[in-house]
């Protein structure tokens, strides 16, 4: 691993474990790294992992995907087209809260002698599990068992069991259940990368409770947004018990007063709603609350435990990787798509957040890495999700032709953050200058395309968003007076170490191609005189002299080249700077933006992130095998590795490039990005977006598939470290079975019609249900065009 | 006139004259405008010119130079590095207000039936004088006359007479006089150039009114300074009158309500002053102000009109450009340089801000303006204040130290914008990125020492200067490993469209005259083991080797140059962009930075102000005639001249070139910027820059002075338009006054030594006191050397 990183896994405190993330130790320094490692979520609603009794925390952190306050953005110095509105995702009520008393004595657990603990986050069941023994110096033992799911199942709906049962003698036990929402603010780190807005900025609107329900509705007081939290208990004892509801404004608490008993086990289970709209209905939310609360009692908390392992069971048919190998790998690899799963699953009408629902970094905005590091997994795994996820870009079509015309520009710009489909980027030289968010999302569309045949969803809802995206790079860029070649200048690429540049290698290969998948794809549409294709004129208004131009453009796109060093350069300017000065800086300085003014970073020769090794990667087509080598080993020792977005891709291309240890290496910083915090801010959130890229780490590196045009090839470079490696795609609706050693590969189609693949250049026609095993030899390419 | 600018100055209400700029009848559509062409101002205290009875109004707009509220800058994506306080001068109490009232009706001018109407800002008198009489429906016809000032001689103090006759019959008349603090706030136009701050940031400290006297006090609440604001009265009429004074928090006021008789004269003086303070001392301030009022009061109004008089008799002749040809001429020459007077007469100890004292524009910030467009006429004229200028620089170089780490580097970086001396620019691209501001600085400084001879000040103050200034741009460029020449990447020039460039002309140019001079300059020190040496060794830790780096990068900086059209770039990648389409920006779309994002403005071929233009003005030595002409040519027509600082620049090199129709129009663009509005926003303030410049269109223009290395030459280009150039120049102490028509110029000295000077390339030895002349012939250039 690179050492310029922090790499924090105390091993003892978290054994490898296949099929759980285990903390045997309560560790108050990495009370905020766990809450994010611990969250439950589906989704739509997230809960950091946060101990039950709700003290000691970072962030409290409960999350409801889409929930979000506006501010007016305010700049020193204003500019015409700067985004006017903020966004942020709001830590809503904390409804996870459950305090302990024994014999009046508060359960806190930092000062607490345990004599046992164990907290896991089980990827089976869906849950997060916590057994201790709490050893009172009066002489009381007290066993306390949680467990907390927020249910896969049911998008609205989070449980909480807890059990607590005296071990030494009969004493007072007072259980209180919260609904907190005042005095939760935590505190700004000054990490220019989070903001975060909590209760204050939403005010009560229904505040009721009765028997062992509470309900409360909420508004946010910028943006109008409405919420429901409610609450409903069951208490299991047969202990002797009172009970006190009530509400009071934004806050809701019950208290249950139990005549303890030893050895008798007292179970409460709390069943926790949210409901929220971008409409002003609080009281309707809270019905809904109350409706689903009298199905969730009903049905109970094991019914809830059932759907959850069921729901677990597909997602991992579907999408487990499976290594024979160094014992933590398959617990890394398990985590990371098991949080993928947290963050996607029931994201319906919304984003996917840069940090998932696990913490308030980067405000809850979500970016291109959706579309370039998330929708693949999810393309060849839940390919349902990958659609929803587009189809939301295309929801915010109108909001990105706006904001074109704000930027003075035709066609559609999508923001480079958001949630609502409006541009919140407030810092234009890294956002709104990174314009190839257009591309990627042309890019993942044309991926999800491929590889699932929807070709339904190409003509009803791509082709518009292609029209659009088309238009803006045609009036982007220009036509050189000299040589009239095509080019895009004043655009930030990847890499935000090199902002407002000419000609970004990236973004002008990823606008090319766009463009031409454009031209064609309306030119089929109009060839065939497809039944979308009149709507979509008149939906664009589209001229078919644009697709002219749009070819024309793309076939004289220009393509920065050092001919001296004979690499491509990120862009035009990339050779001309000065040396970053990588041998004095100190550890201590990374990353560079916590360090360093912009401009410091900007004049140097210094790259945060794969920019051109992504581009090698996405469009592995357009290098010979050489080039790419010879790019790699040009950027990789410029590369901090600074943004979590990098290591995975150059993992990959090192893996293509023959360079099996940087591969291997970078695949497992990737992997152990939040597990081992390579990034040192775990504690904000977790990447999901690493998470996605550490999947194609192993797809796209070590087994070498690639996709081009929806054609899948394998040129599998399995690590030495590795006996074997096994997993499924979906590709056209049919599971493909893949189980690789460094020396063979088996292919494995499970019904339906043939498939073609590719296996190190040769050509295989799998049949159904008939495995096919071929030798891999050590140094295949995956792709590229010969020299 | 360019016409893409507005021209705003109907001639029939602003006849021309001399010595006055008179309006004629009240426009209610040019109240802003007028308020600050109308402004009475001495450097220290500024009063717009607002009528007398407080309404209507625009901005009222009385300002104490350098007292000013911070705030922190909130950015809605934080950077390491970037500026964290606001500076923000604030529109103080206003003391100017006198409201009148006849049989109860008040007087209000846009509703008033006037007889007569005069208003004139007489630049001899210094004095802002208003006639007009009032004639009501009732049959009651008033004679109004006011008289306004703020002493050029006594710092802190204003006064106004304010006289009312009545000429129809008796009737009761109420005056009221007030400082008004409350409610004042005028709104948000939307500029972003614009940020105000009225007394809502200011806080009463102390309040008393006894007499006819008012003293208030005040504090920021943020930043903490302290304020007095203070006035007495005199009322001097053979009516009988009673008074009624009170205050009330942070206002007050008194009442006259008198037994008007017609015929009767009814005069009030109002004595006004204001004192400030960084310390908390708001009651010593009131203190203070006790002690003028009593001197003032006792010595009287006319006694102030009198010194007033005086002191502009002495400025006139030190200053004076009197010019017979096109009748608008002389007045326009006046206004701007009696505004410059206005600006820094009393500027002791702080900046001259963008606007003076005139307005709420750029929020009282000072910038590189100073030094570039103001200095070299108060050089020639007052050098005085001059000095005070640069020591004010020398005593930031403390905050320009630390700014300089803040941003990573060596040395020392003064502020783009600042009022206190810490960088307040909240956009580092056309702000922080500016680094030519340290170039800026020491090229005034040089200037001022050679033209004075003040070598002393150069040694006591300026050495330190230097040193910390040519670390900075050594620590910022870079020796390029390929050619070895010295480069200068990630910086702003003066053209804010063109931001965050490589090697940009003028700033390699500049920074390279920066570190010779330095060099030279501490060179010498050394060698003449000069007092100061050792004293500049110890303050700055300067290590003599660190000379030879200065000479070395100097000696190789790199100067971008396109073979092909053989002009300079203005930077490395200018003449890559793309160019703007001038033909199809409507004029309503200027300036373009109202109307375009910043990224489409950087991305294409198209600049603001004189960059590479100024760069030729200012190191004409640098560049052959030939060569100039090529690059006026080139960049003339990609100008915008959307920033006032411009068009005085392209006059001066138009002269130079040849173009004398271009010369003679930008000068006037100059000369009309605020009097007729040419930039559109005098509403927010004059551009005392400009003025500053259009002063240099006349003498480096027009009369083709050079002054480089403090050797003064003269290669008149007089326009045809004109029959005589006369003015003074002071230099080593000597007075020069030249006068030149289109075909001849006469050079006579005014006692001392002897002066030697150049004519059309002949050298003269002026004698004292002997006039000397000589044919001008039509093209000869100022500069330059052989092709």
């Amino acid at each position: 691993m690179d050492d310029r990183y922090h790499a924090d896994l105390p091993r003892d405190v978290y054994p490898a474990d296949e099929w759980r993330l285990v903390e045997t130790r309560f560790d108050p320094r990495r009370v905020g790294a766990a809450e994010s490692l611990f969250t439950t979520a589906n989704g739509y609603l997230g809960m950091r992992g946060t101990c039950d009794e709700g003290q000691p925390v970072e962030h409290h952190g409960t999350y409801v995907n889409g929930f979000h306050e506006t501010w007016p953005i305010v700049y020193g110095e204003e500019a015409y087209g700067f985004a006017k509105q903020g966004q942020t995702i709001v830590d809503v009520p904390d409804a996870k809260i459950i305090r302990l008393y024994v014999d009046d004595e508060p359960f806190f657990l930092p000062t607490a002698t345990l004599d046992r603990y164990e907290r896991a986050l089980d990827m089976r069941a869906g849950t997060l599990d916590r057994t201790l023994v709490w050893a009172h110096s009066s002489g009381q033992r007290v066993s306390i068992r949680s467990r907390r799911l927020v249910s896969l199942e049911h998008r609205h709906l989070a449980a909480i069991s807890y059990e607590v049962t005296l071990l030494a003698y009969d004493a007072p036990v007072v259980i209180v259940s919260e609904i907190a929402a005042e005095g939760r603010t935590t505190g700004d780190n000054g990490d220019p990368r989070i903001k975060q807005f909590g209760c204050e900025v939403i005010e009560p609107q229904v505040s009721r409770a009765a028997d062992r329900r509470i309900v409360l509705g909420y508004r946010t007081r910028s943006g109008g947004m409405t919420l429901s939290c409610a609450v409903d208990h069951e208490l299991r004892t047969d202990c002797d018990y009172t009970t006190d509801v009530r509400s009071d404004g934004p806050d809701g608490r019950i208290d249950f007063s139990i005549d303890g008993k030893v050895g008798a086990r007292i179970r409460l289970v709390k069943y926790i709603t949210y409901h929220s709209s971008r409409r002003p209905q609080a009281h309707e939310l809270c019905e809904r609350a109350d409706r689903l609360l009298n199905r969730a009692v009903r049905r109970g908390f094991s019914d809830l435990i059932d759907s959850q392992r069921q729901f677990l069971t597909d997602f991992w048919h579907r999408s487990d990787v499976v290594v024979k190998g160094p014992p933590e790998w398959q617990q890394t690899i398990r985590f990371n798509l098991f949080h993928i799963c947290q963050a996607t699953a029931r994201a319906e009408g919304v984003g996917v957040p840069a940090k998932g629902l696990t913490g308030p970094g980067y405000e809850g905005h979500y970016f291109w890495d959706t579309e370039i590091y998330l929708l693949p997994f999810l393309v060849y795994t839940t390919p349902r999700i990958a659609q929803n996820l587009l189809r939301l870009r295309h929801r915010h079509l109108d909001d990105a032709r706006r904001r074109a015309g704000e930027l003075n520009q035709r066609g559609a710009l999508f923001p480079w953050r958001t949630i609502d489909g409006n541009e919140a980027s407030a810092y234009y030289a890294a956002g709104t200058a990174q314009y190839h968010i257009n591309a990627d999302i042309v890019y993942a569309l044309r991926k999800y395309v491929e590889v699932t045949g929807d070709t339904r969803f190409l003509a009803d809802v791509g082709a518009e968003m292609l029209v659009e995206t088309a238009r803006l790079w045609v009036d982007l860029g220009f036509f050189d007076r000299h040589d009239g070649r095509f080019r895009i200048h004043g655009v930030t690429g990847p890499d935000e170490y090199n902002t407002v540049v000419n000609n970004n290698l990236y973004t002008n290969l990823m606008a090319r191609e766009n463009l031409w998948y454009a031209a064609a794809t309306i030119r089929a549409m109009r060839a065939d005189d497809a039944p979308g294709f009149k709507h979509l004129v008149r939906a664009t208004g589209l001229d078919p002299a644009e697709l002219d131009a749009w070819q024309l453009a793309a076939d004289r796109m220009y393509l920065p080249f050092d001919d001296r060093d004979r690499v491509h350069l990120q862009d035009d300017s990339f050779k001309d700077k000065e040396d970053w000065d990588f041998e004095h800086t100190p550890r201590d300085k990374y990353p560079l933006l916590l360090h360093y003014h912009p401009l410091v970073i900007y004049r140097h020769r210094v790259v945060k992130q794969a920019d051109v090794v992504l581009a090698m990667f996405l469009l592995g087509q357009e290098f010979t095998l050489g080039q790419k080598r010879r790019n790699f080993m040009y950027y990789d020792p410029l590369t901090t590795r600074d943004s979590s977005l990098s290591c995975s891709i150059e993992s990959i291309v090192a893996a293509e490039v023959g360079e099996a240890d940087k591969a291997f290496n970078y695949s497992l910083d990737a992997g152990f990005m939040d597990l081992a915090d390579v990034a040192g801010n775990v504690q904000d959130g977790c990447h999901i977006a690493s998470m996605g890229g550490f999947w194609m780490t192993l797809i796209y590196g070590f087994a070498g598939m690639r996709d081009d045009g929806g054609q899948i090839t394998f040129s599998p470079q399995v690590p030495r470290q590795f006996e074997s490696l096994r997993f499924p795609l979906q590709v056209h609706g049919r599971r493909l079975e893949v189980e690789l050693t460094p020396k063979s590969a088996t292919y494995l189609l499970r019904g339906g019609e043939p498939l073609a693949i590719g296996h190190q250049g040769e050509a295989i026609e799998l049949q159904p249900d008939v495995a096919v095993t071929r030798p891999s030899s050590a140094a295949a390419p995956a792709t590229g065009v010969a020299e």
